[in-house]
């Protein structure tokens, strides 16, 4: 069972699809679609027949949640990503932000901007919220507030972030810098979030191949921890970090990317998006 | 001319106050109103007088936007700041971002984060968009992205900003922590955003009396240098930069808010808030 949103930008449908078939969902994705239990009264909708199948061939895929309140971003929490940019582990989650409106589809094309040099591709595990997490009181009481799990492209502008007067945001909240999708997929529907494996493409070439397996910080904590400083909301994603393999982690000439390059992400059950970049 | 959000928390309606009297406005305060010459359209009717008198005392004041789709802040903004924090003037402006849901009413409570040891004022003027900003092509052409000002309290924990494992986000966030209000002001109303003073107090002591006279960065600046970064939306604020005078640039021991402490802010022609710290 998974969720996606159909139709053009700003006009998008949520759909349902189950066992292959794909059903009409009269709601919207969202926060309040979460939080009142919008995903088993599809699944019992679906088995009582009541749904509408409908065929999305041919028809643009849309980012499987609408407005995300907010995009809270995990830093340096891979392993391999840490040892590859040079940077120790670290003590406790590194933690910024991303602009919610930078949310766009998984097929949508992505925007460099216009005075980048650095632009670099990150694939994450998207972490949907799905209620009101608040002081959440142990790692083992934080899955109960996770609804489900996206595939995430958490774009960067290295030089933005890194050489721009400090904090990262600024190069992490560009038009279009969170490409989002296909499917979103119920917590329900995937045994083991921690160990999926992530895998990116440049223009064909695999440059990012990795697995939850090696998050420094683990999905319950994360929840549990970001818990004790802000409040996560029911539509609000983490985007819990990236594997090894970015541009930054190359030897110079990085291979920041350029207009005309294609990149695909693929998570394991959570499907596979493909953006082409565009100059602002 | 000044608008205001006023009922329960979840259920304010919008007012506008003129001449003294005040007027139901039969519209949210948010993005889609700004973009759409709410502010005219509103002036207008009351000129027409088509809207209904009411009388709002003894009601709750909320935030004088309905939920900003982001909040941008500017770090280190005022020379007499980042002289008191011992920090450099920045080269350019150091952004990092708020959840939009820690906006609360002028004169709500704010939660003291259950392990604070640090939590600290900052009296902020905010600048509300009120139409697209992408790539303005000169500090010049940027106040015609501005719809007007609120007095915003960018509350922040300093240990959690400072000393938690980077990036200043984590320190920014905590539930309750940015009071805005009680007014919100058009730009048509306020003659030079560049020069107004603020001023904040605790328990009565005046700890912040600052001018926006003082800021490295000025607001068409702000609004143009942002717009190189991220597209900013109608409804979106930016917290422009605190003055000097908070905890943080005390010596030790540094006076960081306790339980019971009252904060008291206000800008010129903007209006003044109160809130009353109480323990997460």
């Amino acid at each position: 069972m998974k969720f996606m949103r159909i139709g053009e930008v700003g006009a998008e449908r949520a759909v349902v699809e189950i066992d292959g078939r794909t059903f009409a969902v009269e709601a919207e994705i969202d926060g309040a679609f979460l939080d009142s239990d919008g995903i088993a009264r599809t699944r019992q909708a679906v088995a009582d027949g009541s749904l509408t199948e409908i065929d999305i061939s041919d028809q643009r895929v849309g980012a499987p949640l609408a407005r995300p309140g907010k995009i809270v971003c995990v830093g340096l929490n891979y392993r391999d990503h840490a040892d590859e940019t040079g940077a120790q582990y670290p003590a406790e989650p590194v933690l910024f932000m991303k602009d919610p409106s930078t949310v766009v589809g998984p097929f949508d094309d992505v925007l460099i901007p216009r005075t980048s040099v650095k632009t670099d591709w990150e694939v994450e595990l998207g972490v949907v919220i799905g209620s009101t997490a608040r002081y959440v009181s142990s790692p083992a009481d934080a899955m109960a507030h996770v609804a489900g799990y996206v595939v995430s492209h958490d774009v960067s502008e290295r030089e933005f972030q890194l050489e721009r007067s400090g904090q990262w945001d600024k190069g992490k909240s560009c038009e279009t810098f969170n490409p989002m999708g296909p499917w979103f997929v119920p917590a329900s529907e995937v045994a083991e979030p921690g160990a999926l494996g992530l895998r990116l493409w440049v223009n064909g070439a695999l440059m990012q191949d990795g697995s939850t397996k090696n998050l420094i910080f683990d999905i319950p904590f994360l929840v549990y921890y970001i818990s004790q400083f802000m409040v996560l909301r029911p539509g609000d994603v983490i985007n819990t970090g990236t594997p090894a393999g970015v541009a930054l982690g190359h030897p110079d000439p990085k291979p920041y990317l350029r207009e005309g390059d294609v990149v695909e992400l693929e998570i394991d059950g959570l499907g596979r998006s493909r953006q082409e970049m565009v100059q602002a």
